[in-house]
């Protein structure tokens, strides 16, 4: 037996355990958005930092303006490669509560699937590359390659102290690759490289009528109606097939490559299945691009939320004192979220009626990303899944957002890859978020692989 | 001294004890719409129902599936008009409770004014009826005319109830005039006969997209977005200078006589005025009207609420499950609300974007109405007005509804007055409601010298 099956019998027998941590982690309510959940956010920095002590890394708790990163290495192996694992430890929102069937944060399995808040997004995936690399070490080999770990707490709010240090741990950071497990298989049982993820944009938008609410007969047709005037602006930004409005938005946007259209044209699941997934009847989009280019290479707006006026039981007829509505763009590769800004506030200008006044709050933005599909690490990955999960790997886009890859790309000037070991069905950012148990287990062999191949790559 | 002058005397006199019993009144919450105040909409009915039966008026509690009225009246006087008062005790909800400097149910006096809910709309304004009448038969004189008081509990809500008994309870309230204090003077030390009255339809619009909020980069561009599909279409209701898009919906508008057009021009409130009492840099509404033409005889759509997603702190980048909007018309005399709803029926089959499912709930709804403003009526108010506030009203018609006011006109065939003491900055239906204490006062003595001048027409 070699001493790579060993470790891969050592992961295997100690999957009970591994499912134990994870249970752990994702018992600390660690939502970076809410400022009373600080304490819970750290708890959740702690927990993984002294997971990858206890393993012998150095480790290092490097603190931020608002969350800490969880910085750990291996011992360097001079003429191999290094690595540099990213995820967060910090999560979505829960809200709506009362549609969680268990509690967020009370993580508990039902047919195969753990269900919490980051069971999928993004505790469970990473620590998957945690686990490979702990039980490696705890096994006493050797590793073939070098793995830096930085695992964060803002990524759900933008990832802004990372963006603004990463200059600066440039030369501890340095890699030859960053691996990344924040997103999802293409389907149950297929598993994907994902070469390509689109940026984002948030905004919140808040407008302002009368100084206080009006009854609506004394004022109705004089005073105009802030959530009226929030509805003309905010159907103004695109139309009903999802087409943005704003003069010059798909300027920069690349036409997709004939080769990953044909790709992805027989890539397996159907705009029927996908519908029945979701929920809905029927979908929609721009016309002449498949549901999978709309959601991967297509930029996009969404309302996330909108509010304004009596919202409890019954009638009020007032005219509400104010409406604003959260929104959100999706970017394809060289759309500038400081351009789109811009472009916002100018058609604002334009099409916002009389008799309101209104801000623009910019949240957090990033471009989108592309990698190459034909590196040796993309090579390294396909072998790593096909032997892990037993199917050969699909070469797939994203439709969401890790607002710092990009960034890793320019900064530290490495490959990415993007392996995702979660459902589309998971639920991240909804309620009933779950990771299924099996590709838990099966990320962990197929990360603890993917180190054994690029150990054999030279750096 | 006359009898008469020695009832306004006590009147005067009595000033602090009329007070009083407004405060005691105000401190009950009686928010018809909210079901967990039944037992305070109930206490607040009570509290009227002893104070009309302590001066020794027939009183009766007629209940209803909902919230009771409060039946009252003076003895018969052969030969004499009788008028039916009405008025009611409920309230409007009072969110957001924060922008109350005072506690809503703690009535608060600040510069002459009284603050609590339902301190203008309508607690006081009924109050002051109830006071000269029992003040009157205090005093031990007969009254010149049978006084009928019906104080109902669901205005706020539609009046349903008494929409549905009122045929019942016809040759009960039977009555050659309908007095109304519900509304405002035309403006401060201006009071005015409001001879017309906006009609109104109340909708919830609920739509259903995925059946859970969806991560808005993994799904986004391919599944409709209900908050965007909400927006499009409540936009696709009204433009932006308020004109109403359904089609039909101005057929059975009437055009504004030209002499009230020119009478409303000479009224003294500036728009500047108007903008600054509001709180809005610019007034909007439809070309072609004046501001008081547009609020009082012109046909309006608001929202009134509206609801979707997010709505917390920080960002949460989700496609919602579902939006909704509460929202409101006001209608003018001739427009009906049974067609209005069939138009909007069918005005969503039509623009209602793919991928979302829809319920269109109909709440309450009331045609507008006119009366007379040459009636042996309206004369005696001019001189109640003329003798008490001491200067002459204006005739002017008012923007909001009183759903049951039609429905009297058509089934008790009587002539209508309707009175308003308040101040259109009272804040009816917003924080801080308020009602002048002087007009409190002024409005007791103004309905005394109305019981003694219509005593003295013929019935």
């Amino acid at each position: 037996m070699t001493s790579f099956s060993a470790i891969l019998d050592t992961l295997r027998s100690a999957s009970d355990r591994h499912l134990d941590d994870l249970v752990h982690w994702l018992k600390i309510p660690s939502i970076s958005s809410d400022s009373q959940r600080c304490e819970d956010v750290r708890a959740a920095a702690d927990w993984v930092a002294q997971k990858l002590a206890s393993a012998g890394l150095a480790v290092e708790l490097i603190t931020t303006d608002r969350h800490p990163f969880v910085y750990a290495e291996t011992k360097p192996v001079p003429g191999a490669p290094v690595v540099l694992v990213y995820g967060h430890y910090d999560v979505q929102p829960v809200e709506p509560l009362e549609q969680w069937v268990s509690g967020p944060f009370e993580p508990t399995i039902r047919d195969g699937n753990l269900y919490a808040r980051g069971a999928t997004d993004d505790k469970g995936q990473v620590l998957t590359h945690v686990q490979s690399v702990c039980e490696w070490i705890a096994a006493g080999h050797p590793m073939p390659l070098q793995i830096k770990f930085l695992i964060e707490g803002e990524e759900e709010v933008g990832s802004e102290s990372l963006e603004a240090r990463l200059e600066g741990l440039k030369d501890r950071l340095a890699c030859d690759c960053v691996v990344i497990s924040d997103n999802s298989q293409y389907a149950d049982g297929q598993p994907a490289i994902t070469y390509g993820l689109r940026g984002i944009a948030t905004y919140e938008l808040s407008l302002q009528g009368p100084s206080q609410d009006l009854h609506s007969g004394s004022f109705g047709g004089a005073v105009m109606n802030p959530a009226i005037a929030l509805c003309h602006v905010l159907s103004s930004m695109v139309d009903e097939e999802g087409v943005i409005q704003l003069p010059g938005y798909y300027d920069r946007v690349r036409p997709l490559d004939e080769t990953e259209r044909r790709e992805w044209a027989r890539l397996p699941q159907t705009d029927q299945e996908f519908a029945q997934a979701v929920g809905v009847q029927k979908l929609f989009g721009e016309v002449g691009y498949s549901t999978d280019e709309r959601r991967w290479a297509r930029p996009t707006f969404d309302i996330n939320g909108i509010n304004s006026g009596h919202q409890g039981e019954g009638v009020k007829t007032i005219i509400p004192a104010t409406a604003s509505a959260k929104f959100s763009f999706r970017l394809v590769p060289d759309q500038s979220p400081e351009e789109l800004t811009d472009s916002i506030e100018r058609h604002l200008k334009n099409v916002m009626p009389v008799g309101v006044t209104w801000e623009l709050k910019p949240d957090h933005g990033a471009p989108g990303m592309l990698a190459s599909t034909e590196s040796h690490f993309a090579q390294a990955a396909k072998e790593a899944i096909r032997e892990s999960f037993g199917v050969e790997p699909v070469l797939i886009r994203e439709g969401g957002s890790i607002p710092i890859v990009t960034r890793f790309q320019e900064v530290l000037d490495c490959d990415c890859l993007l392996l995702g070991w979660g459902l589309s069905d998971d639920n991240a950012h909804s309620p009933n978020e779950k990771f299924r148990v099996r590709d838990y287990h099966d990320g962990i062999l197929a990360s603890a692989v993917l180190w054994e191949k690029i150990g054999k790559l030279n750096s």
